[in-house]
């Protein structure tokens, strides 16, 4: 009998990098690793490099035919594979045969996903559940680690907003993202970053499964609250910027009356919602394709379970 | 008889946009000023804003078959057209017919390219001759006039590094390179740079053309000495990342034994020439894919000799 949550053993944990073929720092971690794997072992858990789009990555754009991280829907899933499918969509039920069945108790126990953003928001972690105790106490865990360096974490849980991601075929889905990098560019600096929040995420695993237990804490998290477009026109081209004191501030809240856009006259644009907002992703470039100039998040303090590993 | 060196009437100016389609600030100018073109008309100039490879440009892509940017050879040029020529082969010899021929008395006076780099390398004016003393003179008015911000002049000229650039068709070709700007991404401040070097470049032709005499002046420009590639694997993959200490560094000095890249193990690779460089285009995301990790240039100055309107 547990009194704290109790999770069996992690034996499987997956990296996947690649996702996006253009983001540099997860493809070059993951290829990386899966030459020499040691610093990514752990006691007694198979962990698993992987590059999801290899096609992309060998253009070095972000996708083939369709963006992979939305391909995961059970449309997709349950689709007969075919020639005739887009290359992500046949990629993806590749994945789920290899680290799910999504939903399954075959699936792999832990997927990181590692991404790299064009926005000023640092190291990010994503989560899709707040529910999720096991996740809870690992982005607990990797926020202290990283201290004094922040690590925010970001809950997308929005009915609508959310999105089938490649991690989710496993049981507790982790989205790394870490910028700002250019796609396409490896720098240092955000490499560095990534491949300490990975560490740090595969010792908690391990401490786990060597039977610590984890006591009830709080973790400050961003909710996914709407996405917020440029300006444009009837024909759909965008006729402003995002402000220049916008600009690089993701994180930082955005009040009522704030400037948010600029028009090419010079003209600002306030934000005219109805309480300050956390903005992220703030002029990413992938998301000019999604009508979405950033993602107006909100501060939650999430309660996280105290979690244990189950007897065996 | 001039004193000075005698130009004749600067007539037609064009402003190429989208020869590089996922570089944003200058599409978003040039497409800005076809719908209005007040702010970049000049008294007894036709200036025309084009864009040089629209079919990158919406693809959000550098190029479709082949750098437009270095396609301007005379061996494309002087190729029949026919459906079989990549789209950049077919679209360099428009190009050439509608604002050239390269080197003929029939091409535009001016042509400024508009190019974002994802480098740190602020404003950059690029010239492909040290002795053409209309762009010498019309450099020095621009550097003098965006200071105390800072202008650096990137000098390519070099027999080997040198390529035919999509300006080349005109008489006195300019590149403008601004950054950093990811690629697919507007960035308010780098558009505003953008906006204001050719308002600057106009009013010096404008100025020029009213007979004002330029004095004989120097300018200090960096002159292309030699790429540096990426340590790579006998894969051709990469093996190590811009150091920290070099990235962003654009335009310092690097000297023999400074840390150039960095393995992914942490080591420090230095730089080991023979005397002090300046290094431009530092991790540029297009320049992967060409080999080059930067660019080493030489600090060199220039002399213009004084310039004026020839008498008509
Ligand atoms: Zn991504
Ligand atoms: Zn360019």
């Amino acid at each position: 009998p547990c009194n704290a949550a109790c999770f069996p053993r992690v034996r499987r944990v997956a990296i996947f990098g690649g996702t996006h073929g253009n983001e540099m720092s997860g493809i070059t971690l993951v290829n990386m690793w899966m030459k020499n794997g040691a610093e990514v072992q752990r006691n007694g858990v198979l962990t698993k490099p992987f590059i999801t789009n290899p096609g992309a990555v060998e253009k070095c754009t972000r996708y083939i035919d369709t963006d992979l991280n939305r391909a995961f829907t059970p449309e997709n899933l349950s689709t007969p594979s075919g020639d005739g499918l887009p290359y992500e969509v046949q990629r993806a039920k590749e994945i789920n045969q290899l680290f799910g069945p999504k939903g399954s108790p075959d699936a792999y126990d832990v997927i990181f996903d590692l991404h790299n953003t064009t926005s000023n928001m640092g190291s990010t972690l994503i989560l899709e559940s707040s529910t999720d105790h096991f996740n809870l106490q690992m982005v607990h865990y990797i926020k202290k680690a990283t201290a004094p360096e922040s690590c925010a974490v970001l809950l997308n849980e929005h009915p609508q907003l959310r999105y089938a991601t490649t991690r989710s075929v496993s049981k507790h889905p982790v989205g790394l993202e870490v910028g700002p990098q250019p796609q396409g560019v490896l720098r240092s600096n955000i490499f560095e970053s990534m491949r300490m929040i990975v560490k740090h995420a595969l010792d908690f695993i391990e401490l786990f499964n060597s039977g610590v237990e984890f006591p009830t804490c709080t973790v400050e998290a961003f909710r996914v609250h709407e996405r917020v477009d440029y300006p444009r026109d009837t024909n759909g081209n965008i006729t402003a910027m995002v402000h220049p004191r916008l600009q690089d501030c993701d994180w930082e809240p955005l009040n009522p009356g704030d400037p948010m856009f600029q028009t090419f006259d010079g003209w600002s644009i306030p934000y005219a919602g109805d309480g300050p907002v956390y903005p992220a992703f703030i002029n990413e470039a992938a998301y000019y394709e999604k009508q979405q100039a950033f993602v107006a998040t909100r501060r939650e303090t999430l309660a996280a379970a105290a979690i244990r590993l189950a007897s065996e």
